[in-house]
């Protein structure tokens, strides 16, 4: 297998960027689906951010070093990797606020409607995010399996509300055409590309949707808690209101007037005084993963899972895959489920694989293709396998949960 | 002047803090109330963030580095430079965010009243946020100036909202006085406290006040954009519902439930994954203020002030203050009115005296008096006569407005 995954690693065209993050060494890394690798740029970035533009230039650099005009020039940057036009997105504060944001300009857009319809199991803070809405009073929360989300559309929909890519499984939605039943339905979509933005394409124009909301701190390596983007789709920019509105989101925020005015453009989504130093790490992450191109990065993930399951099979692990076999409908992760799924993550990881666990018994994987080279999954699948015929996940150390898991 | 100053400086017991920040060369910083300076010890607690945690101990650190207590343990940093417990205090998101988050909670606990009481003139994004729920339908804004405020508080009236030091002015309200009329009234109060947190003794205990939030950008020193702090007076902690109900306030975030339930303690003010750059940064500014010690630090800007004003009026310069003329009774700022504010504060910032301007025509200068010195006040003020007396102010290069102002 290892020389096989050698060869696969000598032909890859993507080999060349590993060199460009800091993969730690003795790691394999298959969590950049959680928290993307750190790009060697990004430190002397950081340094430049803190010691001239604050340190040296202080409040200056609101204008010198162009602070005040991050959260739409990173959205511009980003819009690309997801199918919008760079005035269509803003990045700002975290996903879950701006899925608050974006579900109450919906509902606004969809007056006498009140229902905001997703999943059961999706990812849990855009379900709290409706709960939120519907604690005040203003939107009602129903959830239906993916089965019958059509169905659950009727006229009451005022929001489809869906992660592009399934946190555990990875599973894809076909964003065009429940875009379509949606607006077939009088309803808005919202769609959380956390799992999908920077790791496949995108296309949401191409899809007409009306909203997105997406993750900076895991393909498009922002660093831990890195600031989340939104999207409004032009046509809706105008009439989109939000209830968070900051002075940021101003149409003058230095004019200092008693009343809001919101920004012409998607700049009304921003709310408090932007954190710059998230945003310049969230920048370097963002150039590097346009740089090597989602096209790219997509067809090599999808290559090395499928070498993962070749290696696995021939390692004789047999594991009941919960993510699609057809890689073309997945996103770029495996999921398995094992009833020690968590003492067997923690078993990996102390070899130095580091995969995550999802509760209850979701063995996760990701391939973010940037950095991870196949030699990577050949060793990764030695490891399970090991872990698997030894037992070693039975030692008490493996078994008592961390606060984050 | 500059004699006496560096006599003033000499017996300063707080001149060696200075060597704590990185002050710029050439550059007297009266603008700390805006964006505090660099403290020397971020670069390299951000150098290790950065490296060590996220790119050697990636994922992990969220366990092993702490990342996912930081916003608790910074809160309780921050609380007895507010006069609060540990367990009251929680550094999340922005502070207009965070107003959201508690005026929604105080509208929650008061039901059947809706007005939410402020004065014209306020911060902005304090008013915007009132505004916010107002569209909503949840809140009825009602600003009264500030002599009329004690007759504004009605039957009507869920939650008085004010800053505690005027962005503008400096002037302080008597946070004692107006929370016991609040209460009195039946209503609840929420303290912006980003002018005066970290600039000078505030007891919300004392005063019984119910909910704050304040700034970690300007006397914390915690670098542009920092995440901001609330509190909840621990009587109502379990009574607090706020909308942005996200999963790192949920009382088992990695359960990932379908339903959300809030965490038992201040925690569920969090929403969205906290951003640990910026924390981290956070961080070292508190840590330092909190060794000089608030009370000093305040003891001294006041002598800063009135220094100042005394090399003003040595130098000729006269000036309309709008800033109270007892410095018990404002915060750590003087602000000038002059038609020309703008243009002399350009002229000013051109000879590396850096104050600022806020709209339409205050003249502002912060006393941060970790790092400045006598010697500043006395050359600043040198600096102010010469612009006035020259008319240098008047060139057209002062006079062109930046973005940001």
């Amino acid at each position: 297998m290892i020389d096989r995954a050698r060869t696969l690693d000598a032909g890859d065209p993507l080999a060349q960027y590993r060199g460009r993050f800091d993969v730690p060494e003795g790691v394999i890394y298959l969590d950049g689906n959680s928290l993307g690798c750190l790009p060697s740029a990004t430190p002397a970035r950081l340094e430049q951010v803190v010691r001239e533009e604050w340190g040296s230039d202080l409040i200056r650099s609101w204008n010198t070093a162009g602070w005040i005009d991050m959260p739409a020039k990173l959205g511009g940057k980003i819009a690309p990797l997801i199918g919008a036009q760079p005035q269509e997105v803003i990045v700002s504060d975290s996903v879950s606020v701006n899925l608050f944001k974006l579900i109450s300009a919906a509902l606004a857009l969809r007056p006498g409607r009140k229902v905001v319809l997703s999943e059961p199991g999706n990812f849990p803070t855009d379900i709290y995010m409706i709960e939120g809405l519907e604690k005040q009073g203003l939107a009602e929360r129903r959830l239906a399996p993916r089965e019958e989300l059509h169905e659950a559309l009727d006229e009451d929909v005022a929001l489809l509300l869906l992660t592009h890519a399934h946190y555990k499984t990875g599973e894809l939605f076909d964003m065009a055409e429940l875009t379509r039943a949606a607006h077939d339905a009088g309803a808005l979509v919202l769609w959380d590309l956390s799992h999908s933005g920077g790791a496949l394409p995108v296309d949401l124009n191409g899809c007409e949707a009306d909203f997105a909301v997406g993750c900076g701190y895991k393909y498009l390596n922002g660093g831990p808690g890195a600031p989340a983007y939104a999207f409004i789709a032009q046509r809706h920019i105008a009439d989109t209101q939000q209830p968070l509105s900051g002075w940021m989101g101003h149409a003058a925020p230095f004019a200092f007037d008693d009343d809001y005015r919101p920004a012409p453009g998607v700049e009304r989504l921003l709310c408090g005084t932007p954190g710059i130093l998230g945003l310049a790490a969230l920048e370097v992450g963002v150039d590097l993963i346009a740089e090597i191109g989602v096209e790219n990065l997509y067809a090599k993930s999808q290559r090395l899972s499928e070498f993962f399951r070749q290696c696995l099979a021939e390692s004789g692990v047999e594991l009941e895959l919960v993510s699609p076999d057809d890689p073309a409908t997945r996103g770029s992760q495996l999921s398995f489920r094992h009833d020690e799924a968590y003492a067997i993550c923690q078993a990996l990881i102390a070899r130095g694989v580091i995969g995550d666990f999802r509760d209850p018994d979701i063995l996760r994987f990701g391939f973010a293709p940037a950095y991870l080279r196949y030699e990577d999954m050949a060793e990764a699948a030695r490891h399970l396998a090991e872990v698997l015929e030894s037992g070693e996940w039975q030692r008490d150390e493996f078994r008592t949960r961390a606060a984050v898991t």
